[in-house]
């Protein structure tokens, strides 16, 4: 061993002491005839301090940034102490030292906050491991990992390794494909998810499973996804809903628990998807705060149930498009009614940015003193800017936001301006965490293009128990594209949920379709006629003739998952050797062609397009 | 829930407790009025008795053979009770039953011993891991994935992720590849190993690695491998070979004991590879017997330090080829001199097979009236006979078995034929576990075909520190290749080490190279240029650019650990998912043909050769 000592490890109690460390050279300081060295390791850091007498020695062989040095010497009570850092009662006074290896100057600060920009720090990204702030990250995320496996072995999970190499089944995302040298013309895939063999595991008695597993899915550019992730992967046999609700709300509390030390004891909340979407404007609520989403006019084929407020006839004015728009939804946002022109200025051209698509803001000011102001005084006296204000539940000093447009649009757009201010508001606070349960959704969502019904979560949740009768006597196929909301399929709800933490969906699962009728309903549905579905899962239906039992499961996202505990919205911090949105490793310059000689042992050939 | 009790929980203390069970249907036993059902599930088999008011119930739902079973009772005690299952003393009075799912006859019974073939057992293999003997291989498996995290986490050691997707740098074995399809002509690869990612984490000052990780190899058909295999990977940094040795045999005596509970307190023995290939006949001996090789003629080539213990001259005669063999090799067997001449034909038989390929046998019967009997009387005196018996080791009752051939083939025959004998006396215990370190490897093999050389373990493990400078300051080029067994290279040993668990190589891993240079002399050692160098490592030789520690690691074959732990030479049965010889899954049938979507998006086409 190079070292009798960690660099995080020394105290005034060892004083004296004989020691040797071995790490790396942080900072270098010279005062006359005397040098220190900041000396680092994955434990900490640890003053060394170099004698006048090693002064030819140093001279020789200068320590430089990042060097590698070994250093012997005896443990001494600093006279400048530095109590920001646990070791910084001591110093090791050195008696001998050796560099083991050398380092060029780095390419960027190996600091907190460093100099390095995204490009340079993925490509040296063994550097920028260094950092403290990436460490912190990847044990956090070892952390997480072991709180879970505690967890779930503490319930009698067993952890069961799946295969990598697998069938193409895609559905939704693209698979990744391995072309097979064995079988000439055949391919693997990469599992999207271990989703069916989780499901076989089940049929097999294994009746608690886990495992945190990597995933694939070759999907286009978008911001902060990874083409290979981790999946914390669960499956529960002769459970229903509530039993996998209790267990895995029990995990995430155990998590927080024991990397965040959160006691949270109470039930986590569960919200219908109708009621997320009506009350947030989306299926993944920040509930941190409040804000909820005033439905001044809404969508009756979304939401046959609800009803208005106010008379709709209020916003069937030039304001909402003269006739009415689909929707006018409004937020209120507390204590902001002293907004200048120049920041509601700002904010319509927020709202007007492609991303979020709206053609202008309304606002109400509800000032202080009981008078209200508003961006369409022009068309409202102020009793009804007051009756609108009081409609979306404001209090003096709030500032009411409104939105007005189609429905899908619009919901989507109030709900991230509700983000929006509450960013600007500081009401999203990285140390507060806030789960809630997302339950009911749709099973189906109708694909306009296809004229078919896709699989909202995939095609193995099974509907709610009291619709399977409803799927299974109705023929899935719709006639009247237009009213495709009529079809009974259309009101089948899934016996599916999300776990919401923070604004993301950190986990999501169903009870699964067991039942071989059922199941190859599910597929007619999705359009995939018997030749494919044998093709694709015969394996599955086979399983379904042999006593399989009721199951059901979630996969919680655990890069997700980390950065939410970590403070982050970006999973690539948490993420040892991510790729970057190009898909590519910058670090390993992957990918990269491949020889001749693996192309033809492989039997394919390269058709690129121009 | 759909039970209150498992299968294998309830006892005589919860007599006249309600339960609700759910299993499936091991037997039906009909008496008369009366049922007997035995419900099996992941825990146990409870027997359920319907009584005679459940008849009609029961004919019009008859259960069969494992079909999904849901019963509700009280607990009963039973009169005629089974000692042999944990359960055995009650009974379930059953009140209320539901047949969850029905099952069709299996195509082979779910017994310990099963009538299906492999290829049967393969296609459903989720039937096969019902049975009681693939189940306790699984949980083996969960119990030293377990073990050896506690162990690993308990030293300091943090899993970090490796990626999968990652660039082709084939050496040895094949890669498997994947096609990019954001960045057409270019392909990923699937990693053999995590190597140069742990190596980049020691220099990024992790320190302590490890991941229980899925590793890939496009190998060619060979029996009990498979094209995706799991290693238990470790790596650590400021080590020597001996803090290696230290730590990682802790972790599997720490396996022995959570998993096997057994103590092994004492060091694991050391052997260098030069007495395992000479005491044994190959580098990863079983030792738990000891039939030791006797070295009567050898390659000096291959031993220059050893000696022979008789003269040489005495081999010199017909029955090792006249002139004398290159080899030959005795064996002293215990306790069979009285071995029949059908038997010792049989042996000869035996050897003279393609896969051992000796031309013949020659034996020397020591026989416990003191005379000695052979195969090659004719050549030898009773004296002579004596002294080359006795030369061998042997004590009265012994089989002596002599082979002879050239060096290397006659080595791995005796070495073969070592463990046959062994295997026919049963000195092969399946639950006595002897680890040894197998050290000094050479660090090259010469590649005859290619002029060059190659490296034995991987082209990133260090020569031995005291020829490090041997190694820098020659050049590798083989001017004569006849003698190439001269060039310096020859000698260089390794800084590498085996661990050999019961005749099977469970572990293997180096002290590394982490100085530029030496790396750049490995490589071209290895027949690469300074371009191809670049292309396929400058990530890691610019990353020993910047302060690199001195580091060592491990990799444990994972799969071969668990099924040596659990009494199996067989892999595969302790594997959920495993791929036939063929590197087929015959379970989903994979791999398979794809879209030509796929291909298109892919932009690669077929090119198979008729």
């Amino acid at each position: 061993m190079y070292r009798t000592h960690t660099c995080g490890e020394l105290r005034l109690a060892d004083k004296g002491a004989k020691t040797t460390l071995a790490g790396w050279v942080q900072t270098v300081r010279k005062f006359g005839a005397i040098t220190f060295v900041d000396l680092r390791d994955r434990y900490g850091i640890t003053q060394l301090l170099f004698g006048e007498e090693l002064n030819k020695q140093l001279e020789e062989n200068p320590p430089g940034r990042e060097f590698v040095l070994q250093a012997a010497g005896t443990v001494n009570e600093r006279s400048n102490k530095n109590p920001n850092i646990p070791t910084g009662d001591i110093e090791i006074l050195v008696s001998s030292f050796t560099i083991l290896s050398k380092s060029s100057v780095p390419p960027f600060t190996i600091q907190d906050d460093t100099d390095g920009g995204d490009d340079l720090r993925m490509k040296y990204r063994y550097l920028d491991l260094r950092r403290n702030e990436v460490k912190k990250n990847l044990e956090l995320r070892y952390a997480v990992n072991r709180a879970a496996r505690s967890y779930l072995h503490g319930q009698n999970f067993i952890e069961v390794e799946t295969p990598y190499l697998i069938k193409s089944t895609p559905e939704g995302a693209r698979d990744f494909v391995v072309p097979s040298r064995m079988n000439p013309g055949q391919f693997y895939a990469l599992p999207q998810s271990p989703q069916t063999f989780k499901q076989l595991l089940m049929i097999s008695g294994y009746d608690r499973y886990y495992q945190i597993v990597k995933c694939f899915r070759d999907e286009d550019l978008r911001a902060d996804r990874q083409p290979e992730f981790t999946q914390i992967d669960c499956e529960m046999a002769f459970v229903e809903q509530e039993d996998v609700l209790n267990m895995f709300e029990g995990m995430v509390k155990h998590i927080f628990k024991e990397v965040k030390g959160i006691e949270y004891n109470e039930a986590v909340p569960r919200m219908t998807w109708e009621d997320a979407m009506w009350n947030y404007g989306n299926d993944k609520p920040d509930i941190r705060f409040d804000m909820k989403v005033t439905n001044l006019v809404f969508s009756k084929q979304m939401f046959p149930n609800k009803s208005t407020v106010l008379p709709e006839e209020m916003f069937a004015i030039p304001p909402w498009g003269g006739g009415g728009a689909e929707a006018v939804l409004a937020i209120a946002v507390p204590g902001c009614a002293d907004y200048t022109r120049k920041q509601t200025d700002e904010l319509t051209e927020w709202v007007k940015r492609p991303q979020i698509g709206m053609k202008g803001l309304v606002f109400i000011k509800c000032n202080t003193g009981g008078s209200y102001k508003s961006s369409v005084d022009k068309f409202y006296s102020e009793d009804k800017l007051k009756t609108i204000a009081e409609a979306a539940g404001t209090k003096a000093g709030d500032l009411v936001l409104i939105l007005a447009g189609p429905e899908e649009r619009t919901r989507k757009a109030i709900s991230e301006l509700r983000l929006e201010m509450a960013e600007r508001l500081d009401l999203r606070k990285k140390d507060e965490f806030k789960p809630v349960w997302v339950l009911d959704f749709p099973l189906f969502e109708y694909d306009e293009e296809g004229n078919r019904w896709v699989a909202r979560h995939h095609p193995f949740t099974a509907p709610k128990p009291s619709q399977i009768e409803t799927m299974i006597s109705n023929n899935p196929a719709i006639e009247n594209t237009a009213e495709y909301v009529k079809h009974p399929y259309a009101n089948i709800k899934a016996n599916a949920y999300d776990m919401v933490l923070n604004g993301n969906e950190i986990g999501g699962g169903s009870i699964r379709i067991y039942q071989r009728e059922l199941q190859e309903k599910m597929f007619a549905a999705l359009g995939m006629d018997k030749e494919e579905q044998q093709h694709k899962f015969g394996f599955l239906l086979g399983a379904f003739e042999y006593g399989a039992p009721p199951h059901g499961g979630i996969a919680f996202g655990f890069d997700r998952l980390c950065a939410i505990l970590g403070g982050s919205e970006s999973i690539r911090d948490f993420i040892a050797f991510p790729k970057n949105n190009a898909v590519r490793d910058m670090m390993l310059d992957a990918p990269s062609t491949i020889d001749e000689k693996q192309l033809e042992e492989l039997q394919i050939k390269l058709d690129l397009r121009g």
